[in-house]
């Protein structure tokens, strides 16, 4: 069965401009990514993301910082953490002790652990290795993407601490089943099934740039034998279900965690196909423009999910206080995405580690004055607004 | 019976700048409008409207881009949609399958038509004829104004695809059946009645112009036996109610579309006069400044209705979101306005036929990340907000 | 009995620069105000602020735009109108027939009078003669504030139209009751006693400009008898009660409007002591800065009164749309201030005809597009919001 | 037992930059703070502000002026005044006859008090003694901090006006106790006790300028026996609770005020521990950014205390309005912080008096406006909104 989207040339059909044409031409001036390796020291994320402005080039910077459509949904994932407060809490003779919690049975230093971004070339040259490293060196988990730069193999090799697999199901199941048990074989943990992208969302930056991937990005898992790159757009599947969740589980064998939800609905449909861990998100404000922030829709996910399996937060988290407010309405732990990124463009995986101990510390001054001295804490807080 | 407006000179009387009067004045230098003929390739079709103003002349411009007042309806015509958000659901398993639906048993390509304008040689040097080609070639339907620029019969006659004639009402109802007996005539499916212009709005970018329809654009509807204009705007008759419609629908003998409801009040009025369908809508915004949006009130005409008859909206829409949002708050398809115009003066019929394809393209994107394959799955989405 | 203000210099005592300084300085520069005698064709009545700050010397003009404090109110005023909306009923069959009514038995063309505004040759040199005249060329009522540049006197006499007499109550009861008497003796229909002054607000503007007002434009009503000023300010009574009103319905032998209401509380005391109308208002934001806008208690003020006394509402009156809310949200006529006093500075006499008649255009456009045909039907319209 | 903050150099561990860093550098340039000793004639205490940043040294100025984080709360503070409106009142015959009122039994000439600051030095020349000397003349309290730039002796002894010592705990007892017995011995009358710095909060600005107390403003009750400051940040006390608030009143034998309660749940625990009065605080937008305004809290607080012990509230206060809401909705003082330095900072002692003069004459005007002849009357005011 196929999708019928429209027979004309255009975006929707994955024209030049897509931002997901993932097509090397060889003929394309070097791509000049950052290459640093040194710590960072920010005052704060959200500065981090005007540095990487500065290194990553322009057309790389606008597919990893953009959102689609008018980006309201890009800006509204921030804005809505504005929407509740943390009420200061000084008296319980609490002193924060602990970041540390676990998820789907691996211990992480603290509830932030790495989202899924493909083609990491595009902002260093380590590429997800970098991310890798500097994620274990801070002691949490990362996810490799589908469409990341390395191959999946090289990616695991590069670190050891714990790590997910990130898939999009494209229309060849074999090809599926293949990096399914390839992810297995490579050593990661569990499967992150997204299924929020059953059609590139409509990325505006993307399109008046004309960006695709540079050769240097070029998705390695998507090399063919003779070394050239399979078409992949339009080999994703549109079609995702429960069976999609249960055909993850069945030629993954590990947990799958089930990446895109933002309602009751889906939650339930995840829940019952098996998924192991929920992950509410709407892909950074990159797909649905004019959909909720992804913090806004939370309660009602935790709602339904009532605490079967844990709830992973991901889309606009930049500050401790983002992560307070999100454990705090349900979320077990949450992902960070784009500021990753910038703090490997700037200073590769020290970089990269800088990124989680800046939030780590922020957390933990918030914690202690919310009177918080542990993960478990800040779930049984209530928050104000 | 007449209506007792001021009797000293002033603008509410139609003075020199209303952008209401169409008196042709020989002496104006030509009007240099669009005259390209190309398709467009819109990133959206919000930014169609600034490279149309560098097309169409200023005046002409800001008679098409304004409202009345201080332009707050048309803002908040926008501003509205905003307020309600669409909830990504992707794990239905459904795969866009069509955008196709009907209205008044007309089959169209995609729940969008096009809105009646007048004077459209403002924009195009093809006019009324560009929008009828550009909208058959898209597979909707267009709605030709009794102010076109050309003659109801040459507007028919421009394209093969489904058309409607908008009316409004003079004083003179001899005008007005031979008009309705002309657009019958003519193979019009429909008579779209304008019911929210008693009185031309307070107009204030054509104040300050000195707007007044250049004689290329003179609507030639109103041409006497002797090729001159009528006075056309202190013709129009003020006192609309049920009776109007059994008028139009008497001499019209087609079904008749009642256009610029924005309450269950008048709704239901329309209704027991038998109307076939009705438009919400404020005009766009230039009519009653400080009017609730047209996607506002939406809800309470659809709850007086009922579903007895179909519902059409206009008055903001840009956005494939939008398109989705009016439809899953009970509207049945959409007429779309100036962008329309934009496309027409930028490209012509390509133009025109392009801001629809646009559109469809956005509205399939949004269908699929919204878990809706139809119209029909548009129509039973909650929205969130 | 005195009030105990501070004893030191400064602001709150009436200093160099409370704007209410009326101590005339001989050695000041002539004042040059406007002196144009012209009919105005105004776009909008907003925009006739930045003509009129054209036309009057800056401290002058300030003097009349100003608020207190950070000018919250003064801007709230305007707000709250926004936030109800006026909804087009257009299948009514009504065509406006008038928008003629009446308050205390005085026929007026328009629910719209003059507020009392002092010192108008601030703005122009007809001062008080020119907004009569003006006003009763339009067809309307003004008030003349004890603080008018010309004697009231001298202000009955410059036109026939209907007009009352605004009194601010001194420490002086004498001359209290004098004024009074001269009042009726003039010709004014009635008393509007202002109890929003018990103290001058905190007119911030003026204390940067040092703002006094110049000789030109100091009130003759309180020349004494060698025709020098009486020190005016600190005479002001700020001790206001049912016995304040009594006094004036005493020795005034006319129906008092009490002006300045703005909760139930002081309505319901005004109703008790015999108030013939009850005038809603901040003083246009001049008093109380954070005080709710005008249009905001109109609806506690309407309720507690129940049709009893006719309700004047004065605050951010720019539009015919916001005489159509004040209306429809209970007030039976609404009094027009800074406006008046900008076509005053524009265009004498004429300039001020000119502003109702603007304001009577946008009236009946909205009144039409409203389905209301009589200012009585406006009163019974249903807002929006 | 000890708090467990992260190993690494950070910010989060007192390093170069988080403006809590007392460390004097002898090596610094001198610091050139204000010396000015004049009265002020402020428009408004907002004003101030602009005009000490061209006096404070710009670090200095920032690390005042300044919140932590996006400095959301910090502008909250003042932005949630604006959501409650003071209703006038104007016919109730009361006449301002007072703004005096008490607090732990001390007589105070207007309800607002000097909220602890330390280094004041950074800000004029007199430091804290300027501070005292300008609340004494101007008849109310002031609170001098544990890191004043005076030792609290001669901080005591600048004026004979009534004072508060603020005291952090330190997590040496021995230092605890006896600055609370020197406190007593210097004729304070209560201790203040600030809860909710456990941790410092994340100062991006003093980050940014690298900030640190200047040698001129080290706190002298810091200095060992030989002259040397005593390591101070790290020396804090994160643990804190009724114990607390227990050894307090047991070393100091005074009356301890509760500053920096935000939630009804540690206004309990501060009322079982025994705390004489609250002050709702969030340490001026400086500790968690992205806790509601004081303002906000505060009817939390008062329907927690129930009028058991007096609430003092500080944030955001810039306006007699603001005073007025907030005993309005529940204070019993307010206490005053940047803008006294702001004063200190431009006229020295005079300075203070000023600010406290001009804010006593704008509360007058708005009592009077809203019919409160005292501060009683304040209490017992309906606000709207």
């Amino acid at each position: 069965m196929t999708a019928t989207f429209p027979a004309r040339p255009g975006w929707a059909q994955g024209g030049a401009a897509t931002g997901a044409n993932y097509t090397a031409d060889a003929s394309a001036p070097p791509w000049r990514s950052g290459s640093a390796e040194r710590p960072l020291q920010p005052v704060n994320l959200l500065e981090l993301e005007e540095a990487a402005a500065r290194v990553i080039p322009a057309a790389g910077f606008d597919y990893i910082a953009g959102g689609a459509g008018d980006e309201w949904t890009l800006r509204e994932n921030r804005a809505a953490f504005e929407r509740r407060q943390i009420v200061q809490r000084v008296l319980t003779g609490k002193v924060v002790a602990d970041t540390a919690t676990e998820i789907l049975g691996t211990p992480i230093a603290l509830p932030t652990i790495v989202a899924p971004m493909g083609g990491q070339a595009i902002a260093h040259v380590s590429a997800e290795a970098g991310t890798a490293r500097g994620a274990a060196a801070a002691g949490t988990l990362h996810t490799v993407s589908t469409v990341a730069t390395l191959s999946l193999e090289d990616a695991a090799r590069a670190a050891d601490g714990p790590k997910w697999f990130q898939i999009y199901l494209t229309r060849d199941d074999g090809f599926n089943a293949e990096l399914l048990q390839r992810a297995r074989a490579a050593g990661y943990g569990a499967i992150v099934l997204t299924v929020d992208v059953p059609i590139v969302g409509n990325r505006e930056r993307d399109r008046r740039n004309g960006f695709v991937y540079p050769p240097a990005a070029a998705p390695r898992n998507f090399l063919d034998a003779a070394g050239r790159l399979r078409p992949i757009e339009r080999a994703f599947q549109p079609r995702l279900d429960a069976d999609s969740i249960a055909f993850v589980r069945r030629h993954g064998g590990l947990p799958v965690v089930v990446k895109g939800i933002a309602t009751a609905e889906d939650a339930l449909l995840a829940l019952d196909a098996g998924a192991a861990a929920i992950q509410v998100s709407n892909h950074g404000g990159r797909q649905l423009d004019g959909a909720p922030a992804a913090f806004t829709v939370l309660p009602e996910v935790a709602a339904a999910v009532q605490g079967r399996v844990p709830l992973i937060l991901d889309g606009g988290i930049r500050r401790g206080a983002d992560v307070f407010k999100a454990l705090a309405s349900g979320a077990d732990v949450v992902a960070l995405g784009r500021p990753v990124l910038y703090g490997l463009a700037l200073g590769g995986w020290q970089g990269v580690q800088s990124v989680f101990q800046h939030l780590e510390d922020e957390l933990r001054t918030v914690m202690q004055l919310a009177g918080a001295a542990t993960v478990a804490d800040i779930r049984r807080t209530r928050l104000y607004g």
